[in-house]
């Protein structure tokens, strides 16, 4: 073995397992939606998330990988291995979407949805950011710099999930008549626990594996700088939300501090590797706050999303790529300008493109189920079957 | 540090991360499980599962492992470091075989069992497949291609069952005297999500690790190669049952599309590292057609297997190693018939084994459960508590 | 790269991969003491958990890891990646103790004595045991051999529960006037189940990365070993608790079981690199054995402790320490009175300041939830909502 091959092996083994990690994010996303939503539609949400990661893998695999990067190919490991890495991605944008409208969109529209956005929206995004960008040279180009998807992933599965609630709606009796919101508390908090630490863990992957390489001395202290970045804004982003909650309710509601936590997860995605071990602190903090203040603003607004994925995903996406401009801004090849740029490019493609594909593919099959399905539980339509059959129901 | 030694290390730190991946396993297993029976049977089977990674990787460690391999020894990476990752093998057997008789089987039979497959059984197998090989130069010796178990593990641990099922019977009330089939309900689906998903992510330290090096650059390939395919054929498995369910039933059980990805992923463990990329789809749809018709053959013969082991495992392993024949013969080393040869020696050996020993051990301590036991469920007999005691039954 | 770059690259990746393990034990605690405790208390459970990760790491990151270590600095990974690897372990501490007090403390006053233990306490138990150690020179110079902290993170978080129980008092109704113990059911067996054995996984990470390097066959060697050690251990911990409750009361409890493999592996902690692969069996299998009599012995003492960490880490971090002295002493740097110095010493650092400490918090912010609060479980006062709100419940 010589001194390239070594390096060539160490990134391989690298990008399996930084893959590896994120693959626990969907088992992640399941449990944490299982979690959010009520006992009647659990198994609808597990049976969303596990048809995401088929079927948009699936169409990465078949079309969406090759739109995105041209030819499979890589000199500095193993072909394959930077494939999985990517294909690891991809669904994640569609969980982004499908939490959001949990508990009133249907399965198959759904999967169609994911084909699409797998196969094509998605991918177009990346060919942008990371890959060979059919935008160069025109006046659409972004060089906006978003090492693992602030906007890439999180922002277009929020504008994707945006469109969506436009469309389908709010769940029945979400917002009375006589005004408020009426809640709908989780049904299962060890699931939610469970899935929010299992994201956090992923995410080490996510943030630390798009480092590219690890196989030197600078790029592995790129990779441990970005994945301690990382944890430490998630760890602001909790905290930031636990002394809100304490101080204003007096009560630590656990659904927020965990959502405060992927907030922070969320912001950092962008730059994790720019920035001094501190700056994550105030960027997970500020992701935290736009989590407590993001639902509120969205209730009023009438934008129904049980898991509270906009706040998370959407608002967090945008922050986290600006905040690369204000905190790692070195006026050339980074500017808050460019950030900006990039931000409302994809927000603009990704907004309008996923709205256009959902309408048309309401008039085909209708997104959202119908009104008895919707009070009786999307489980046993869709499904067949209860979640929890054995288990009788306090209300 | 020299070059020699870089590969060295770097495949030591390979096989702990593949083993570790392998023991993610043991939790997916036993949730798996313990979302699929009853809430009165679940503290039996996550009892059981503990049991068989506790004693079957001890006696592995004292005596299965030397009968299989020999010496404790490695040139190429720490030689602790390859036990552990068969260590990490021996526990799935007898999962396997432990899922399909779990809601009548009892703890301590299951664990004398597990003492002789772990022990002696399945070491045998890996000798002849993987290791020394005692059978080499007999007529019965076995060529198969088998990278990480489709026989080895699947077929092996398929056919302990299916001796175990004839030995122990169905559940009772499983098949009327009216005949058809009673419907007998998955108690948690979170849990069934969640342990297929932790499977899932074991399978890649699985066929991956059973490349044996990563320390080179072809090594490197077929180590991507392997995940990559291995991944492909669980999404086409999840698919195509998921496709099959909608449009027979308009009904999307998520048990059966799990239990179609884990056919997938035990359809291409005997070969992932031989194909293209486009071959495990087509791999993992046969594998999950099998489930879809394994499980209804299973229950027109009365074999009653709680979690469906039987389609999974035993159909797709026969099926894998098969597909190795059809899909990657090159004539010489590998041939249909070779690959026929090795299911058919596997098939005779373990079933007949397995069926004596548990034979003998149901003379000396019953393997099924008194009917009161059984209608009152194992937990409170066997472990002396219930799995959710606050939580009121339905029924 | 040269082969110095080779392996400072390898070591910063096998501190991130251990790390990864580690933080899976966040989840880990967080399932296995859900399960442990009743539905009332749940969610503040959860809570305690997520706030002990996040409070405990950022303090460790802004404070701790200074006293613990000097500088940020490392020569020989990437300086980040070794502060993530000790990052990881600080919560863990501070988790031993939460368990204990579970289900009558409350989250505030746990924070603030988080704040502390991971910002002072724990860092100057390292300090002295791995870091630069201001005891040097003193006649309370401390020279046990500890790996991965069987003494500095098990006892210490064992003595701080000490202190806490000591204060806070056992649960209302546990021991009744009328003498003897009520046995207050855990009320998830699978959460329990996932989350001991997501523990487990952690627990390679844990030891087989205080190796402090893979870089060399030496160290290869060290680690695979340590981790084969490790796992050798817990499963010997699980059958002689297993056994013992079968020929003792032909019941499986499996919450005992799983304790009594964690017990192990707190007992193989301080020298998992020392032994060779068959003393583990008996080390292990002695800490099982701890557990199953410690729990009685602190119950006749009136030491309510919900989740049994007194017994499992408190007493087998103790006989772990102590069996590096009996079959690893070389007479010289490791000796049975050297171990039983270290103990001693730490124990009474630990117990005396965390009482103090617990004692001023207690004044401040009275740890114990009222007697009402407790009647009607911590969820709802502490975190303003059910753990399962749509789940009937059985009493």
């Amino acid at each position: 073995m010589d001194l390239q091959s070594v390096s060539y092996v160490i990134d391989t083994f690298f990008a399996i397992f930084a893959m590896t990690l994120i693959i626990f994010m969907v088992p992640g996303f399941a449990m944490l939606e299982a979690g959010l939503v009520r006992t009647k539609n659990v198994t609808a949400v597990l049976m969303v998330n596990t048809m995401i990661y088929a079927v948009a893998s699936l169409a990465f695999l078949l079309v969406g990988y090759s739109i995105a990067f041209g030819d499979f190919g890589s000199d500095t490991m193993s072909k394959w291995a930077a494939f999985l890495f990517q294909m690891a991605f991809v669904g994640k944008v569609i969980n982004i979407m499908s939490g959001g409208v949990s508990e009133r969109a249907k399965v198959l529209p759904l999967a169609l949805f994911t084909i699409i956005m797998g196969g094509f929206i998605y991918p177009t995004v990346v060919n942008w950011s990371w890959g060979s960008d059919m935008l160069a040279g025109t006046f659409l180009d972004i060089s906006m710099y978003d090492l693992a998807g602030s906007t890439v992933i999180h922002s277009t599965g929020g504008w994707a999930l945006l469109a969506a609630i436009l469309i389908i709606g709010a769940r029945r009796g979400r917002y009375p008549k006589e005004g408020g919101v009426r809640v709908i508390p989780a049904s299962n908090i060890p699931l939610v626990t469970l899935g929010a630490f299992l994201l956090w863990i992923g995410w080490f992957g996510f943030n630390g594996g798009s480092v590219g390489s690890i196989a030197s001395k600078e790029s592995a202290d790129a990779v441990a700088l970005t994945i301690m970045n990382t944890n430490t804004a998630g760890l602001s982003g909790a905290i930031i939300v636990g002394a809100f909650m304490y101080f204003r309710y007096k009560k630590l509601d656990i659904t927020m501090v965990l959502n405060g936590a992927l907030g922070g997860l969320v912001a950092i995605t962008a730059g994790p590797d720019l920035y001094d071990i501190y700056t994550p602190i105030l960027i997970g903090a500020i992701g935290g706050t736009l989590v407590v203040f993001g639902v509120s603003f969205f209730d009023k607004l009438k934008l129904d999303d049980p898991v509270g994925a906009l706040s998370v995903h959407l608002l967090n996406g945008i922050w986290g790529t600006l905040a690369v401009g204000i905190f790692a801004s070195n006026g050339d090849t980074i500017t808050f300008l460019g950030q900006l740029k990039g931000v409302a490019v994809v927000a603009v493609f990704a907004f309008v493109v996923s709205y256009v594909v959902l309408f048309l593919i309401n008039k085909i099959a209708p997104l959202r189920a119908h009104n008895d399905e919707e009070m009786q539980g999307l489980d046993v339509e869709e499904c067949g079957l209860e979640a929890y059959p054995e288990f009788k129901r306090a209300f």
